[in-house]
């Protein structure tokens, strides 16, 4: 078991960087100052997580408790805000960033949630919450949908990571395994979703005419 | 008190599907795709029941802990996508399912938050947020203010279908009774506002051309 | 500690206050009905404490426990209300109201998170988020993008009132002095951004031409 809860303790804090770097980039984006931005990367970073928390009972959450997500999210905020020329530089950084987030929470999130003793099914929407919670808070603090509910196959790459870590519980595989082909999985998902336009089908049965934007 | 909380899950159960159609009708009337349209099927009919429980202790929350709820929003939301054109042709059905849905959550959730011990007017305010939290996070999810600030009697309907709860409840009568009472009274209410235009008072004493949108 | 305690107590229902105007004037300012403003003043009032108990472990929440910031928000919202036409006339007053109950929360929120035993960082942003999650809440039910992440030193204004606390109780200073000096430079930072347009950077280093709005 230690080596699980180690392996969750590292997806954690990775998670916690890049979703941080994906939340500081969007501020940047939307000419925010320091500060909104530092607030960005943070909310950005841990709601997900912090959502989780609260909803299986591990209170207070893992990032209020200690202050190394704090810190990273921090340097991750402050790094993107230097340097947000080279990050414009980089073609769709934010979408990788949340893309490679999203894998490593979803994955952590339904350990964690196994670990507490929650039912394979709410695990896997637990862990799916964790990936796509910090993304919806920060999409809902600028005032747009958020990704999760336009993108194509973006909370379902979640799920499906998600799902190898409930499966492969099941079965009793490594949990290092499980979590990699997890991840794997839910970025393979997300990036064919943003460059080969992989799609999951739109209710066709509406009348003509009746579109609301 | 074994048919109290019986009718409290039962109660639950029937809200939770009503909502999950009104979330799943709104999703497919945005032209979310079929994920989005079960996320927000399942955000909107289980928000308010989690803030309920996550505020009054009840952790995890009963649609966490068990899976049913997420089979029963997962079903409606099949329903709606598969049948959407159908649900088009019927006249204002996001209306009807929500003030159903409103009833129903706010008299279950005032009764929960009683059986937990919580003081009269914040249990009463507790099963109005269970009424209106799902909704509100549907609306701030799909980026417009929430129906329950701009429309006209929607709170307070189910601030009086949750005051039925508590005053029955004071006074000793049968909990399936006050239940069905308050649950009429809101959807009740709500209907008024919708077909005949009840309304609250709006402060008159704005300076003229001070409006802001 | 009992001074502690009770101090904590009256910044609390005085924060309340002041929030639940700021809530009730922005609801007049959006022409919502009595209901709705009412709402809006609650939330404002509320929201940040209970963000903080519920992440601290202080379940149920002080505003849910009892019905005293229930009725403060309320009197506050209807006192708006009936005299909106008065509250025109006073300059800017959201924006005071604001600054005040910024000051209250982070303030009396750092404190209770020290309470409870939280490290002296989190503490700190535990302070920041009381103070700074019923305004953002607002915010995001008006479906704005919450000024706390546009505004210039407002956040920040709330951490530095927090950090002063944070300061204090670790050098054994009086709590009641730590307080003082903490929101009247949280209140001072906040209006010199206001009316002196003191700011914090903005990343300079985009692109010409990639502006979004």
């Amino acid at each position: 078991m230690n080596s699980a809860i180690l392996l969750v303790k590292i997806l954690d804090l990775i998670g916690t960087f890049v979703f941080a770097i994906s939340g500081a980039a969007l501020g940047v984006e939307r000419d925010m100052d320091l500060f909104g931005v530092l607030v960005l990367a943070f909310v950005t970073a841990v709601a997900g997580g912090i959502a989780r928390d609260e909803l299986i009972g591990a209170i207070p959450p893992e990032s209020i408790a200690n202050w190394h997500n704090l810190a990273l999210a921090v340097v991750a905020g402050l790094l993107v805000f230097r340097f947000s020329k080279s990050f414009y530089r980089l073609q769709h950084p934010v979408q990788f960033f949340d893309a490679a987030g999203l894998g490593v929470f979803a994955v952590a999130g339904t350990q964690k949630a196994l670990d507490y003793g929650i039912n394979w099914p709410m695990a896997a929407v637990l862990g799916m919450i964790s990936g796509i919670g910090g993304g919806m808070v920060r999409d809902m603090l600028t005032a747009q949908v958020p990704t999760v509910l336009r993108a194509d196959v973006y909370a379902v790459a979640a799920l499906a990571g998600a799902l190898v870590v409930v499966v492969g519980s099941s079965v009793g595989l490594q949990p290092i395994l499980c979590a990699l082909v997890g991840i794997s999985l839910c970025v393979f998902l997300r990036l064919m979703a943003l460059y080969r336009g992989w799609k999951l089908p739109v209710a066709s049965s509406r009348p003509p005419g009746s579109k609301q934007d």
